[in-house]
This record gives C-alpha cells, structure tokens and sequence, in this order.
C-alpha cells in the first residue's frame, strides 16, 4: 500500500510529518510512504529513509492563498503534487494537514469525486464522554447542501463507521434543533424523510447539545452548521481549559490542588483532543484523502496513515460507489 | 411599571416565580407585579402582596405541549392570559419561563409584531471571559432566515445593547466559517453586503471558536445555526464539568485537591450561568417579552424581571420601530 503525505503541511511541517511516517511504515506492514516537499529540509528529520520516498517541491500551499485560486496556480506545490500521485495511480491514499480549502479543491480537481456522490463532506470524528467518539459530516465541504446531499453524508458515514472504525449497524442522526419529527429547517426537515427510506440505521433527529455523550455514531448537517458546531465545541472547551487555569493558579493553596489534579486535567484534555481520533476525511473523492489537523504532531500524524490505510485496505471508496448505485437503480425502477 | 408573569412556567415554577417576584418589588421603583397561575399554589410561597396581584387559572401549558395548538386551544393557560395583559394594554411587558415555541407563539399571536419587522428573533445574552457577555440572536424564533432578517436582527441587537446594556457602538459580527469576506453560504454572504450598508457598527463575520472570547458584543445568524451554536456551548460546558468531576473523586488525594478549588469551580459555572444574564428577548414584537431559561431560580427570575423594566423604561421597541421605519425611507427614495 502507498500513501502520499504533503509533507509542508500543517505549523509542525515538516518534523511532524515525518515523524508520523517514520513510526507507520515501522508499524505497518507492506507500507510504503511518499513525502512530498522540500527535500532538504524533510531530511533534517529523517533519520531512516527506509520504506519513504520523497518527492521534491520547494512551492508550498500556505494558509492565507485563496484556496482554488492556488490549485490551480502553484502546479508545483507539495499538496497538488501530493494530489497527482492518486490521480495517476502511484499512490492509494493522500494527507495534508495544510490549508484545508486548498486540499478539499485539490481533492476535487485532482482525484475527482465517486460516480453518484454530488458532493464530498468532510469529516471529522469527535470525541464523546464514552470513548466511541462520533463522526460529524459535513463540517465545511460543502456550504449550501440539498436534503439528498445529506442523505449521502448518511451513507457514506455509515460505510466509513463500519468498515473503519468496526461499529455494527452505526446510529445515524440528524443534527436539528429539538428531538421531535417534523422540528427545524426546511432541509432538515425534508432531509429527514428521505433519511428514514435509506439503507442506514436511522434514529432521528439530535441535538447539538447531546453529541459529545455520544449521542449517535454519525451526524449528518449541513456544512455551515457543521462547522458551527464543530468550532463551538473546540471554542467552548479552550475557553473552559483557559478559564479553569486561573483561578487554580491564583494562590500557593490551588497551586498546590493544581498540581494534584494536572495530570486528571491532561487527561481530559487529551480525550477531546484530536491526535488520537485522525484526521478528518473528505469523504466522496474517488480515493481516501485526509486532512489532518493544522497543529497535529508526529502521533496525529501517525493516527491519520493508519486511517487512509483503514480506508483502503475496507475498500470504503468502492463500498460507497456500489452503494449509491444501487440507490439510483432503486430510483429508476 | 406592569410587569407580567406565566407563574406557572419552568422547572422551579411556581415557588421561583414568587421568590423573584417578591425581589424586584422590594428593590425596583413604582414596580407592580401580575402573577398569572394558580393562586393557592402561588400564595404558598407569596410571604408579601405589595403591589403584587394574581390572575387566577389552573389551565397550564406544559413543555410537551405542541406550541402553536397550544395556545390557540387553551385560551386561559397561563402564558396565554399573561400575553392578553399586555395585548389589552395592562402590562407593558411579559415574561415566562415555560415552554419556548408557545411562548413565540403567543407573542406573535397576541402581542404582535412591530410594524416593519418580518421575523422576530429570540436573543439571549450568553457569558465571555471579559465578563461583558454578547447577544446572540436569532437562536430559533426563526428557522429559514432571509438575508434581510438578519439585518433586522442587528438593528434589534445594537439598540437593546445600547439602551439595556449601555454598551456604546455595539460591535455587531455575522456568525461564519470563517473570518474572510465572501466566506459561508448564500445566506451569510447576502447578508453580508446588507449588513455593511446598515445603520450599525459592523465589524465583519466572527466564527464560533471566538463567541466566548468576547469577539463582538452583538452575534447575528438564522436561528437554525442559532440554536445550534447555542446548545452546542451548553452541551460542551456540561460534559467538561461533568468529566472534570469524575478524576476530581476518583482518589482521596484528589478529593482533598477538589474541596480546595471547590469554590472556584463554583464561580466559573457561575460565569456560564444564565441566572445573572437575565432571560432571553424576544425581539421585534410590540412589547418586551422575555423568556427565562426553563430551570430558573428565583435570583434568575428576578434578572429577567430588572430586564423587562430596562427594557420598557429605555423604550426599546419605540426606537427599534422608528429606526425600521427610517431605514425603509430610506430604501424607498
């Protein structure tokens, strides 16, 4: 298996990059990784090449160019090379943790969507209080989604659950503003027929509040409310973190519980934190691409190769392909 | 001043109800209160009547109760015959704790909209780290907002931060996904061109990551992401207090640690806490109508009170009416 890894994406590039390549192809049978990026500086960190090859570019995607506008200008950058690997069939799988929009055009222009997805989501997976985490789709592919878009999301993160990350019969729900049928928008409210006739395992509406009790295994919304959500969480809980940091260092007497409690508080921020949950995939393209988070380290790294490989090795891309054809012919007959 | 109240409404309800009540009397000038509700249960709890009367009914609208069926069929629930008093022109403003969608129902039905207002919009103020709290609005009066709703919503906003709040130039922010002009969807970037022509203090979109860290003092959006947002911070607070809480007890070491910071703890939920920051407004009708947070106590009640005064004294609908009118002018020339 081969999995191309832009190697100048993210604050950590490339040493995080890396890193994460160097402790998969060391944990990961028959893996070959591709790095692409300016080769100098990646073997700075590189202390055994074995299994990695490099690509090189010194023209890099960075997080202020406007997104499509640098696709299609930079030929030469690390993310749209990384891109042309899958899309010439040199590698299985791509990850970035660089400019997000960027990676989703790339994703789109380069690798091409699955024949029958309208629109790629991209997705994340959360953590929850019980440890399972959920998968939220869409969090930004996709701002202006139709009700049958959602109904999509539903099915590709039902694949994803299952063959991923191993949960029978995934519980889907749909993000909304009260539990009762017939609540919220006129998306989802058409949405929510339509996702009561697909082959999934429906339960209904959630709401926002619920999810990190790990209400469903995957919530569907749209891509503006995702990303709401999505950054509401993260928002709420460094505001919480920062908030509780001061009044515990505040005297000698906290300082003293403070370092008592610092490693429980490690603890928790850890099971909300990203590394160990991968990265968020951009579901529907015709290959997995990944993008990891901005500030992931070697492990986050790590955690998003062994996702792509997951993703390949369950054949997730032509599962949803088959999938959605069978819906069509469903709606033909 | 003639406030009325749903005595029957929330989680606390009648006991919080009367304790608030008795409060703002005692402190708040030329103040009469009308309690509607049950009367031997409310003279439970009623130790003082100065210039506290009852509207007598035992007729309740609970939360299971479908919203607008409600308050069209039980003519003398409570929130119903409250929403009359101001509709006969004997209170100048209301206030409940029950359910939200009868609520919005009955002002809309009742009380009215202001002339120019399309939508109302349900607006609480919710905390931030710099103590001084934002305005959120619409959080779901309204699910399918138009462009020209949310600026609306702004105008409404800046007044009441200016009158209530004392807050000079209200900084007003489009909630997005992003911080860079033309981001979101259709929605927010129509809104957005709308918004810089408006007679506000517009300082662009602002992303949910930053709504707890004082971003702007006045946060537009439709009440579908609204709602969204707003539960999603409700939800993630919950579930860090309530993980926080389990290493806290795991050990004797840490329990010992825990009854230390104990009373900061407390002061930080404080700082999330509704109960200081009054209820939420529903905006755009012809009177103050004020919902308190459904689990109000007494302390919360008397906030929603001190509110409502405020916002009558400071003729907020008044300007809100005139300043919708002069912008029509305007349109029209």
């Amino acid at each position: 298996m081969k999995i191309v890894i832009d190697a100048m994406g993210g604050d950590h590039a490339p040493k995080a990059v890396v890193e994460g390549a160097i402790e998969a192809v060391k944990s990961i049978d028959q893996l070959e990784v591709i790095l692409v990026g300016d080769e100098a500086k990646i073997k700075e960190h590189l202390s055994d090449q074995t299994n990695i090859t490099i690509i090189h570019t010194t023209t890099v995607i960075t997080g202020d160019d406007e997104p499509v506008r640098a696709v299609r200008r930079k030929k030469d950058a690390s993310m749209v090379l990384m891109a042309n690997e899958v899309k010439e069939g040199r590698a299985d799988a791509c990850i970035s943790a660089g400019n997000t929009g960027a990676l989703m055009s790339a994703g789109l222009f380069q690798v091409g969507r699955i024949k029958g997805i309208e629109r790629p989501a991209l997705s994340p997976t959360l953590p929850t209080t019980d440890q399972r985490g959920f998968l939220l789709l869409d969090v930004g592919a996709n701002m202006d989604a139709k009700p049958k878009h959602l109904v999509q999301y539903a099915i590709m993160g039902s694949i994803y659950s299952e063959k991923v990350r191993e949960i029978k019969k995934p519980r889907v729900g749909l993000l909304n503003v009260g539990t009762e049928n017939g609540k919220g928008n006129e998306l989802t409210k058409q949405a929510f027929s339509l996702l009561e006739e697909a082959p999934i395992h429906f339960i209904g509406n959630v709401e926002s509040r619920d999810l990190l009790e790990g209400v469903a295994d995957v919530v569907v919304t749209d891509g503006f409310s995702g990303n709401i959500a999505l950054k509401t969480v993260e928002g709420t809980a460094l505001t919480m973190f920062s908030m509780l940091k001061k009044p515990l260092m505040s005297s000698l007497k906290t300082k003293l519980a403070a370092s008592v409690i610092k490693s429980d508080l490690k603890q928790l921020k850890n099971q909300l934190d990203y590394a160990e949950h991968g990265g968020a995939g951009l579901f529907g393209l015709a290959a997995p691409v990944i993008k990891a988070h901005g500030s992931s380290n070697g492990r986050a790294i790590y955690s998003a190769i062994k996702q792509a490989c997951y993703m390949v090795e369950n054949d997730v891309t032509k599962t949803i392909e088959e999938t959605v054809a069978l819906m069509k012919d469903g709606e033909e007959e």
